[in-house]
């Protein structure tokens, strides 16, 4: 039994030992021992050198194909480059389902993608894949494939027996048999246990289930997900405007949707303006910081030219606080939004009592600020800032976190109404102008107080 | 077929209405045609009272159960309120699989804990509760269910549909079939495919799986997320220290894992310290944000401290670049911690190479820094601030990025060294040590120029 691995730099050491030192023969052996995700793992973390001459290793094209689908982003491209158009079709694209084909042909240049299309043998995959490629990525469209199972409903259970061993070898995993009319619109399913369990005589009809769940081909693919984690569904049919079933999406393809979703909202908050791993280069690593740092260097001089406009000379104690008034106004106003991002994301908040949140948050917004204005009255004043300065940035955060707790659900709510991503609206965007607000009316209350 | 619902305002009104105005049997004909899923979804947004009312509706106890299981939080914990310990474990625990069961009864005292197991009818049922009761929440054996089917690897095809077709009336989802030796040793696996593909008369020994991957019950639950993950799984098998086959992990259960994970790891980058949604009251909403906060105006008033250190009386144009200098310190920290923090989640970091990041980190701070402070040098002169004031900024700023992009990675890296949760060191957390750090070295080299 294979447990599993884990896949640390000293095994990547050791391989690149072995590599460099061409033993072939060993690397074989451990190739068809290790799983499909590890070696797709350690190819990543190999140089691109040592990657090439490892995939090359791989004797079984299934499995030397399946890798490559797991394989992601530069390393996959540099590795299809080695390869001819006729060697990823056969090697490649014969071998794979027609969602993972259609990734792999996705990623090709024009001519590149004919040219392999035209050199796929079976017909009718080849046209599976160019079916799919026309899809937009973030559709159910672009999730599913198109190998499924699917039975007559005029059909006994012997007759679904024979056909699925007929259909079955083409398909990696089988989940749920659909069952479809005379027009090829989908009916309901039956479960491999259904078929297992019952009497081999039985009608389709009278076993079928037809409480099932589908989605139209141009659906979202984030709904598709919200949608196949609230019913806990392995396998989602997908149906054409006509109600015809055209191809089917699984869990592991939803998976990566999930995570890809949290992690981009994640990055979002955290001012990383592309998707970008710890392993990326240095400078694609910059370029994906440097935006949201120049929108807060825009701030910051901004902040400066209100800070400007007051007689800071004669009351420079105000400047004490200016760091805590900027981060309090920041910190309450990513919270805010970061709940209302959530919220629309795994789709908890309805987007219809606008007003009632607004309200909610205003709630929150002065309870946070009370409490927050009474300590930091009684802190600065302790510490002996004199009472004036005291009552100033008492009075200023109140009326700071209220306003930015308002403005930070208010803004994610506005984005989403038109359909902009609402995630941009937490990490640096809400920061830098509820730094500058704040500024703003500290300022104000500190000249009229002081 | 019923398609999915969209749970809005305008559908829980309508609800609402009918509810109050106790029209029954319409009730129970719209919640005989809801999914599960929609009918907990529903009755979280409603009023306790009206929630109860609606529960009690439900006429089929296996549905009303499952519904029980999906509902979360408080409303869950009111409608248990409802029930004597007799009716929770006839109406509830008797149509729960084992790990579903144990979730609803580990939310009871544990007196009506007892209660509730002893009016189980089935002794396996709550001896198998009982064991799952004793693992943490947070391993593969909180995570595990004990129904499964398993067959002996001496039988044959033929037993093993007779022995599946008896266990299987109890386990609402069949996925694999695990093959175990006369210890009860977890041998491989057999799909139902190939169950339903080969000749009745095959031995299992030679059509088993062997090439399956388990985990201990012990394991880290995220663990048993990334493997799901890694490996594509739908159901993972759970053994004991000697390997012998006890529980198994469905696709469902880790979808929730991943989901809490991101979003947990989400609201520690925005401040959020508890597990909140923008439905929770005021006051839950309040409690969750205020230790960030408070965390934050403990560094506004060290900010303020180290500020009153220079003499900012004659050096007040100081002040217009605090606020700069604070957010870009706080942004870059974040930045470079989220990177991190991902990396570590998703396990494509790995921590061995602490020296190399921290020095690859370096390189990216320095490239921003860079850029940044050009462009400060130019602008702050530009809009006529001075050369001193506008060189002491971009020095500032230069060194503040470095810096904080080190403290950013160096401070997750080393929680996760000694298994604190390294999305601590996320949000307002490295932003007020990057403020509080920032400004001082601002404050510094303003000194030393000006």
């Amino acid at each position: 039994m294979s447990d599993k691995l884990e896949v640390n730099s000293a095994y990547i050491d050791q391989l690149t030992v072995l590599i460099e030192a061409n033993k072939s023969q060993e690397l074989i052996k451990i190739l068809d021992e290790l799983h499909i995700a590890d070696i797709s793992e350690i190819i990543e973390d190999l140089s691109l050198e040592n990657a090439k001459h490892l995939y090359d290793l791989i004797s079984d094209e299934e499995k030397s194909a399946a890798v490559l689908v797991e394989i992601e982003g530069d390393t996959r491209e540099d590795l299809l480059a080695n390869l001819t158009a006729k060697e990823i079709a056969e090697e490649v694209i014969d071998n794979l389902e027609s969602d993972d084909a259609a990734d792999i042909i996705g990623e090709l240049s024009e001519d590149k993608k004919e040219e392999v299309l035209s050199h796929v043998e079976d017909i009718e995959h080849a046209s599976d894949i160019s079916d799919l490629l026309a899809y937009p990525e973030d559709t159910a469209g672009g999730l599913m494939a198109k190998e499924l199972i699917k039975v007559n409903e005029n059909w006994n259970t012997l007759q679904c027996l024979k056909e699925m061993r007929k259909q079955a070898e083409d398909i990696k995993k089988v989940y749920t048999i659909y069952v479809v009319d005379d027009d090829k619109k989908l009916l309901g399913s039956l479960s491999l246990k259904q078929l297992l369990l019952t009497e081999k005589s039985s009608a389709i009809k009278s076993i079928v289930n037809t409480d099932i769940v589908s989605v139209n081909v141009n659906e979202d693919d984030e709904d598709v997900a919200n949608i196949m984690n609230k019913y806990d569904l392995i396998a989602l049919p997908v149906v054409d405007d006509l109600n015809r079933l055209i191809g089917r999406i699984t869990f592991d393809d939803v998976m990566d949707v999930v995570k890809e979703e949290a992690e981009r909202d994640y990055q979002m908050a955290s001012g990383i303006s592309e998707d970008v791993e710890s392993s990326d280069s240095v400078w694609e690593l910059t370029r994906a910081r440097l935006p949201w740092l120049l929108i807060g260097m825009i701030g910051g001089l901004l902040g400066a030219k209100v800070i400007g406009i007051f007689d800071l000379e004669n009351n420079f104690e105000l400047a004490f606080f200016i760091p805590l008034i900027a981060a309090m106004g920041g910190n309450v106003g990513v919270q805010s939004a970061a709940i209302v991002v959530q919220g629309l994301a795994n789709d908890s908040l309805k987007m219809e009592n606008l007003f009632r949140k607004l309200t909610k948050e205003l709630g929150v917004g002065l309870l946070n600020g009370i409490i927050c204005s009474v300590i930091i009255l009684g802190a600065a004043f302790g510490l002996g800032y004199g009472i004036e300065l005291s009552l100033t940035v008492s009075i200023s955060l109140l009326v700071v976190v209220v306003f930015a707790a308002l403005f930070g659900t208010f803004v994610p709510l506005t984005l989403e109404k038109y359909k902009i991503d609402p995630a941009l609206a937490t990490g640096p965007f809400i920061t830098t102008i509820n730094d500058i607000l704040g500024l703003f009316i500290y300022f104000m209350i500190g000249q009229a107080i002081l």
